[in-house]
């Protein structure tokens, strides 16, 4: 994940606009599907090709969706069909982008992150979205198929809510409404791995917890990098006067927006939580530490004097009276079980036992 | 608490606007009160129904409250009776929301946390409260029954202070400024409680107290993102030029504001102190660890040498002529004592005793 | 002193403008002294009455101060004889405010807080300072007798520099100064306590030591949220106009501001000492450890296999030959002797001894 | 590196504009080549003289390359040629200096550093770049011949892309991308060594890891010192109105500024894994230390008590009535197995086994 | 070096605008030296009388150097002959001053802060220098005599570089970057230091090295504290707009603003560093234990069950019949090496040899 954006180094003094697919999942070829609906019809074409796409475009909202960007030629015949600037296309085709918006004369260029939680346990997946909101268009482009907007088009084919009422604009902001919700999901599953792993830490400290600690410090070093510019973004759709986006739309925003700062604030309470593991680590083992180091000194401290005690009478001098009283022997035992008796009480006062 | 706000994500891909109770507090049906007053005159409904509460309205100051917010139906015949926007009602039903402040044309939405301590020692409890300021009407929401806001009734019912002689912009003042100061309570408790475990910490160090520390600080972080937009909050109405509230209000509201930046100075001060404590954990371990480690090494140094030199005269060998001395036992013993005296001392000179 | 600013929970519910004297110095009763002066004249009455004073109260610069703030009827009085605002009342005797700034129509009202060091050794010593700035008059309240402005009294009694010759607005810049530079002394104290505490971590670190760090911890973080909002206040002072204080006072303000800002570097620099004393402990109690270690590890490691060795002769076999050699105890000692020869040199080269 | 920046010292004193090679990299000769080109025509000249240089100097695109910075005069010499100021000759000879910009009214400076990993594994190796833009020249000065812009003189040469289209405002921009895409490779270098590290850190920590991570932290504070301020300098660049820089590369910039923000992200997630790595340590030693002590205590509990039993039974009193029982040896052998079989069980219990 | 900035306490409660010199050199008697020069002529005393520098005084570059600063009338002379605001003599004579610019009707008033290290290894030396720039004047004061300038004034005698050519306000800014080019200095020795601590505590840490590591990191927390006002004070000079400074000069600003910036990067650096040592420090230690305790189990773990063996054939019982075995003697043996055989390659495996 971590090396995905730095994998930009292989387009290394290539020219500007260059487009390289620079990201992990190769498809077989790419899909487009076609959503064009307005108040009262709705033609949805799953698989079809780009020129039928663009055939097809006419008055109503036009919602074009690309699956698989490692086909080079296909993003630049859509570039020329849509008049996109070229560094917009290689921004398409270079998975590894900040979420960041650019406005251009005739559209304004979206991109974002999806992240969703793998359930192998291969942990947190992120995919580039990137989105091109033109006058009667909106182009989604997306490394792989499958994303988290089968709901959003459920309610489109419905007709639920006031979203077949609306234009493109609406549809850019419904978009961005599910794909910041589905963030809730991943941050809930990181919260409760959080939470097992501290109940661990405590009980039984190991190795492998610091590695999970680690991993998990990484990943949610990902989330904030992903998430801060995403508020930054809707910050700025907020502030930018475009008239491709309407002021109705511009009001829904502002929920978008609460909705980012508060994945901040959980994602930065992670952090802290996180951080705090592995002070809790450390702490623990030191516990652990002090209470092995108290049965070992309990028992040295008991049984080495003893034992010194008792290789004195085991001494071959030809002169040791003691030996030969009569009481000598059970009056040694008499003596060692007091000593100990003394120990056991000084650890007590001592709080070790 | 940290987890209900991440379970927004149950309302992830439903249409904006969607009105779903996200909160825990299930009551049985949700309870309207009514209290309308002028300088005056005073009319106080304990329960009553929506259309009761909406056509008993007037020109008087109409503060109605709603205990409980799981009940739909209700908060949308609400919104239609008031002309609240669907995002509001959505927020006022997503209880995991920031406290924020929104300008809408005929009113001021405000959300809002009130936090308590369950004496029941569960800690912290904390429950949305929503306010709807509009030019007659004051409208608050809480999950639950039961508030801190029972003082301030009572100065309106008994006429004290200035309440009655002002409108309903300087009750929505005085319903946060009863909440604010409800807050200095809460971390009075913290303050305790803090100071109790960092005496215990010292004293007697143990797991249990990781636990505490690792709850408080998750508390406070929560306390934090509770407190922090708080004072944005209030910072916004202060500056925000509203015709629904008054420059006299104004006036009163900089006083919330200081208390507000004091709460935050404790919360951030208490964090602070938390810290400290854990610190404070790690070096009495690691002090109380060199105690031990003192003891033990002491008790060795001593007695490994000495039973070493009484094994010595524990083997058979033929020939040991020190065996046949008629003094060796006696001087064996002085030559003991007096290695155990020169080692007391060097420990005595190391400061170990 | 922490508490002392939580403590405003007592006043949770009440309606604003209530007074309430939330400080911890009860004293008997209030006592009031007027200090009138201008170029040629002066007038001092040491304890006198409010109606006097007000009465007394003429062209010339008035300056009234109150110690004591428990009589509730005395600041209301106050109150009604120089029109003060009843948040301004309030603030005067809630003793936990922050340092801040407020202007009103005829006044400015400005809080600070006096810092001591009392001999006792009872630590940091904290009282809040109000005033009241108006066109000829300068209220100053404080929570009981005695306080840092003496030399600034005796200054205008023999009318050294030019106090004298300046109005009410230059004697509450004298003030301000006079108070800030008494933070100076507090500092001074804490910074030998820091450097005498610093020196006994090195030499001996004790549970004792950590107590005190925690202390110094907590009372300087104290330090900071007073001095911080000093400095928020004077820079405020300088910058709004108004026409209560003068252009050539605001000159003045200027070198107050830099001593503030002196005040905050000291107190943050403090601030990294003393946690550096914490590093300090830690790394102290470590290098201690070792050295314990180091001395138990050499005392076994050379006589645990010695007293093997003697085992193996003790043994009863029947045939055990070497028992019987003529120099076989001879050279058993030898042969041990060599051995600790070898193992102080092998010590003394990993630099153990 | 970091001494480099410091060995600025050895000016101190010097009048402002004294040109001073204070680099470390001495070579020969300086050598300067020129490439002029325009959309039809190129000419490019491998090693020429400064002279011939100035001389074929025309209306096209005119790129002087001069590696090498030690020649004061020739530097002086290009000065006088192109109408430079005296400190920015200096500066381009003094190559500790950070990134920045400066207008002048004929051209604009920029000072970038250029950033490789050697082969040799020798580490980081820095070098500053410096750029003159005129209205239609660029100069470039680097301290050694060799550099990383081959594919960018590749692509003027084959007339690949826009560049042979567009003016010298463009080129100073594509030497600005060729060099902002070269840190990434050095940054997945980096990344490459802190995973390694990590791995080696969990399996086997030592010291020589400490140093390793000692080291990274030093080379990723002399990167980040690098990357932030390239960021200011590219965001000025985009701000700045100047009449060298038309509007079309200005849009060009914003994807570099893109770039040098994604680079800035990844060299503080790699300063965090940095510092994770340094708690990894700490915490892998001491869990193995616990596991050290387990067995240290394991073994002492086991067989220092027993060590005292049979040294009861070693000893010669005269009357010691267990040394005659018949089963007495063989009862001691059973109860010293049942003990060890009870601690045993014991430390299973505590999970030390 | 922190205490003198606090011993500004021994001027509490005296009226602003006493001059009280709080340095701690003490000099026999101030000495005042003149330099007069336009680009034609120069005329330097040494040493002068106040009266004969204010006589001599003319039309040309005018620069009077005072050192020494415990003449209270001397300096209060000064004030009057070039009318300086009373405030500016205090300044110039308390010591502790940050470094700070302040703008006065008829001149600027610059207070710097000159370091040096002393040769005699009593570490960092700080002294403050006061520039008072006016019309066609500049004074300039020092603690005592000696200061970095020498190479300036050599330049003005020989008339090297433009500084003859230029006014009294380049003479000010010939200074400010001679001062502020002395800081590499110090930061380069500081460097050092760091580099060999750094080694020194790898290699084997001790508490002297935990001393060294406390000085530097107040040092250079000092360091800090001179280095980032002189950065505003810089940058508050380039943006002023004062008729003393012409815009030529401001130019060369840009330059000195530069070099205290890359200061301020160094110094951080440094301090990155230095608290790098410290946990260097801590994991070393914390290595060292590591191997001590491997040394310890391996002996304790190797000889104490051997010991036992031993002292189970030392036993007296009637009926031991291992004892009267005829291979009893080498067959324990024989055990007893395999045991310690397969302990080591036990170790081996657990990496402890």
């Amino acid at each position: 994940m971590h090396k995905q954006s730095v994998k930009r180094s292989s387009k290394a003094g290539l020219s500007p606009g260059t487009i390289i697919y620079t990201g992990k999942h190769k498809v077989d070829r790419a899909i487009i599907s076609l959503l064009q609906y307005d108040e009262l019809s709705l033609n949805e074409q799953q698989e079809t090709s780009l020129e039928d796409a663009v055939a097809f475009r006419d008055q109503r909202v036009n919602w074009i969706n690309i699956s698989g960007l490692h086909d080079v030629r296909l993003i630049e015949e859509i570039g020329k069909a849509f008049s996109l600037h070229p560094l917009t296309l290689e921004d398409i085709a270079s998975t590894g982008q900040r979420p960041k918006i650019e406005y251009y004369d005739n559209y304004v260029f979206i991109v974002l992150r999806m992240l969703t939680i793998s359930t192998g346990g291969s942990g947190l997946q992120d995919e580039q979205i990137s989105m091109v909101l033109g006058k009667d268009f909106l182009l989604t482009f997306q490394e792989r198929p499958g994303d988290v907007f089968n709901p959003l088009r459920e309610r489109i084919r419905l007709a639920k809510g006031r979203i077949r009422k609306l234009g493109v604009d609406y549809l850019s902001y419904a978009l961005l409404d599910v794909l910041v919700d589905s963030y809730f999901l991943v941050l809930e599953n990181y919260s409760d791995e959080v939470e097992q792993l501290e109940e661990a830490v405590f009980n039984h400290p190991s190795p492998e917890h610091l590695a999970r600690i680690g991993k998990l410090k990484r990943e949610t070093l990902f989330l904030r990098r992903a998430v801060w510019p995403l508020r930054e973004l809707i910050s700025a759709l907020q502030r930018e006067e475009s008239s491709l986006i309407s002021g109705g739309v511009l009001t829904f925003m502002r929920d978008v927006y609460d909705h980012s700062v508060q994945i901040i604030e959980i994602v930065e309470t992670l952090r802290e939580m996180i951080s705090g593991l592995h002070d809790a680590y450390l702490s623990t083992l030191s516990f652990r530490m002090n209470e092995i180091m108290k049965v070992l000194t309990i028992i040295a401290t008991i049984f080495i004097p003893l034992s010194f005690l008792v290789g004195v009478y085991g001494m071959n001098f030809d002169v040791m009276p003691e030996l030969h009283f009569r009481w000598g022997y059970p009056l040694l035992w008499l003596f060692m079980l007091s000593a100990v008796m003394a120990m056991l009480l000084y650890f007590r006062r001592k709080r070790w036992l």
